[in-house]
């Protein structure tokens, strides 16, 4: 079997896997041009050259289908000690791109009826793998679910339910009807990243009472998205679809589903105010984003009329358009985000972060050993 | 040309109308079965009947046209002189039932590429009539849109923006590239239910302030949805087109696309805890609604022991597990319907209303002459 062929059957059976590439090396590079395929549990296909560099690619590939993001990579393959140097006895650099694949979220539906079929089609044109559990073989087939993957349909509405496996990746939809009550049982203990159950506000309110005499934890009954869906006014069982898709793509996202348009932009925190850290604050303001700059107290930026860092020392600094001031505490900070502009903090270890939970944080510290 | 054919008729250019259909007769009615369609201006084709009933009927579906509500309709054609009986000289009674089809949205898209493909491909998934402009007539064709009822496609993006109609029951999406500013120019000042822009913050920022430098006014502005869509973390195009459809289809039915699990049932007043009121109260509490029930000083409920009036005497009273309490302001109101009971506040002349902003009134006073 070729590397292709690997990550497709891979692909296929929606197993995340990382696919690095060596995209650049010079000098003498343990081998030419490869890739390598990592799994989640550090097995892998083909190889990028063995040796130390293989195994500390394998150590990031495997971070990177956790984090599901890719990464570049680069090593210099020198007698240096640096962070990013493996002391090896080839000399040269090599750059190693990490994508990640397959790690597409699965959409497990309890129930093929018209809701069901709906949630399964928008589910599938939005790359999700789809499942279908149900007990009606002569209504659920493949021939009017011809976009699931997995089915699992057998009279025993139990032994069907017990049969459809549900992972961290799986996002549960309870559609049934007689069977809501043994599939939210089946399913409410379950590790899913997503358990929502289509029902009216009697029927989940009878139902969770019930599970909650029953011993069922607050935490386990409190994750059920019940009544499913955003509200959205929906109607008919396309409109459903779509509440419901767009709730479980926020919830696989981390985001909370509210309108774009109605939301300040995202903050980010910069650490430093150097040129380095002022150019980053200057696009990303463009951009958008809200910005607070962390500062130490006496900071040494060389280039100082191109350094929003000035503010420590004038009380403000313009850059680009863009107006920095010294603040001395959040509540300062806050209102001057209101305001558009750039508080620049004295708090040299990050102190305020947590208070702050920014959406990231930029580290333009430029002279690291020195602080 | 039958009624059926014109019904069919109107349904393909998206034209409003109620189907008007007499259900049942008793006594002598002007015609037996009939149906009649009535189109938003009062015009009608077909009968049911002629006369006052007719005229009345007219009325009432062009009031169904404007709620986009089905409504039942019941006449007693007798010489009495009650809200509902009209002084005609045949005598008996009719039901007629005014349904309102057509009046599902329009999505007009500016820009047919890969995100517009597929947000017309959602729009008319669920019923809505999808309508495209653009400037390349090799590109945005029919066959590429075949499920678009209207294309506005000519190689001035000008000239096709003005061609393209737009009413209120229009949802503008603005996804063009080079555009994406005539675009907005063309649409910022029609009476579009929906104006939503897709774009980085950065350039919406950039196109809303020269907008505004030209004196376009907040009002104009405000109601551009920019960035369109909700957040769900969409990245796709078909990821993007469940963003912006599901933000249309809540703008459309007036909801706030939030999640509809993390929310309290919608509250419903209910003025009178006599035994008709309070068996409102019980099965709309069932059904999840939070309730309020306005009462007089001297509530008269003949069967005491199924009045949750009896609270304005006794403080406090239970009908089927549903437990109500004497209030004496809106504060109380409001922590006795956190707790999940049902707060009745003496109020005859309803005059919390506006503060308590319910979903829905239900006027459950059966002696209305004597209140």
């Amino acid at each position: 079997m070729d590397l292709f062929s690997k990550a497709s059957e891979l692909n296929g059976s929606n197993t995340p896997f990382a696919l690095a590439t060596i995209v650049s090396s010079s000098g003498s590079t343990p081998r030419g041009k490869a890739k390598m395929i990592v799994l989640a549990d550090g097995s892998t296909f083909g190889t990028v050259g063995g040796g130390l560099v293989e195994a500390k690619v394998i150590e990031e590939a495997r971070k990177a289908i956790d984090f599901d993001r890719p990464v570049m990579l680069d090593y210099a393959l020198d007698h240096g000690h640096g962070p990013e140097s493996l002391d090896m006895e080839c000399g040269g650099a090599m750059k190693v791109l990490v994508e990640v694949f397959g790690a597409r979220p699965r959409v497990l539906i309890a129930g093929g009826g018209h809701v069901g079929l709906e949630i399964a089609k928008l589910a599938r044109t939005i790359g999700y793998r789809v499942a279908v559990v149900d007990d009606r073989p002569d209504f659920v087939t493949s021939e009017r679910f011809p976009m699931a993957a997995e089915l699992y349909v057998q009279p025993d509405l139990e032994a069907a339910l017990a049969a459809a496996p549900v992972d961290r990746n799986t996002c549960v939809v309870i559609a049934t009807n007689a069977g809501d009550e043994r599939a939210l049982r089946r399913f409410v203990g379950s590790d899913s990243r997503y358990l929502g159950f289509l029902g009216s506000r009697r029927k989940v309110r009878v139902l969770l009472d019930k599970l909650r005499a029953e011993g069922f934890t607050k935490e386990e009954l409190d994750r059920i998205r019940a009544p499913i869906g955003l509200d959205l006014g929906a109607e008919t069982p396309e409109e459903i679809a779509v509440s419901i898709i767009a709730e479980i793509m926020a919830v696989v996202a981390g985001r909370d589903a509210a309108p774009l348009s109605g939301r300040d932009g995202e903050l980010v925190v910069v650490r430093g105010g150097g040129d380095l850290g002022t150019g980053v604050v200057v696009r990303l303001k463009e951009a958008g984003f809200r910005l607070v700059i962390l500062e130490t107290g006496q900071p040494r930026a060389i280039r100082r009329t191109v350094s929003l860092a000035e503010a420590v020392y004038e009380g403000q600094s313009t850059v680009e358009g863009v107006h920095a001031r010294l603040v001395s505490d959040l509540d300062q900070a806050r209102a001057l985000l209101a305001d558009g502009s750039v508080p620049v903090l004295i708090d040299p270890d990050c102190s305020s972060l947590p208070a702050l939970a920014p959406f990231a944080l930029v580290d333009a510290v430029m002279a690291k050993r020195n602080t």
